[in-house]
């Protein structure tokens, strides 16, 4: 089972924030991207391809790092640790399209590349709130 | 030698912006932090000190990846991967007195725990502007 996540951290995953997320590629140095995401049942949901780093970083190591600052306060954050717990197939980029329109597109539309969209889902071990 | 920085990489450097660095703990798994950084001669410097977690995982593994986030639009970003290259003891914490500067405090004293203070010197091996 994931960690437990407070009411107070659950509202602070509320926002669409542009979080941070750490990996570690297959040479074991570190790598962080910005990334949209969504919580999801208690786990992180993001949009990917199985075509980038990323992925591939992940399939090597699982680990995972999602650094989301407080609204307003970039001083304040909430740390996720966790792993990939799944990489579920988004074919039509259904997820992509939530995704964009949680981050504010009113009109969004499907990716170019959906065929290799995946759902990264990130189960979380561990909830610093910083 | 660091990797070469183009004019449009050190203006988006030059912003006070609260970025993003990766580092990895001892176990293997990742860690992400928001930072204050200064780029200095080619190298990014951080505040920091020699009791905490962060500090650790330099010591047994130097890889850092720093996310800057352009002005304005977190979309946007730098990438700097590299590693620690030196920790040089700042035991008055003058280098946290200039970065407080740096990110706008008009009168910044030093810091309570100064006598624990180290700057982080990491080198860039690689940029990716995003």
């Amino acid at each position: 089972m994931g960690a437990e996540l407070t009411p107070h951290v659950t509202d602070i995953l509320a926002h669409p924030t542009v979080a941070g997320l750490g990996t570690i590629r297959p040479d074991g140095t570190v790598q962080v991207n910005p990334m949209w995401y969504e919580l999801v049942d208690g786990t992180i949901w993001f949009t990917h391809t199985n075509k980038r780093a990323k992925y591939r970083n992940l399939l090597h190591n699982p680990a995972m790092s999602l650094m989301v600052t407080y609204p307003g306060d970039p001083y304040r954050y909430v740390e996720l640790r966790g792993s990939l717990t799944e990489a579920r197939p988004d074919p039509t980029g259904a997820f992509y399209v939530r995704l964009a329109e949680r981050y504010g597109d009113t009109d969004p539309q499907a990716p170019a590349d959906a065929a290799d969209r995946v759902i990264l889902v990130m189960g979380i071990d561990k909830v610093i709130d910083g």
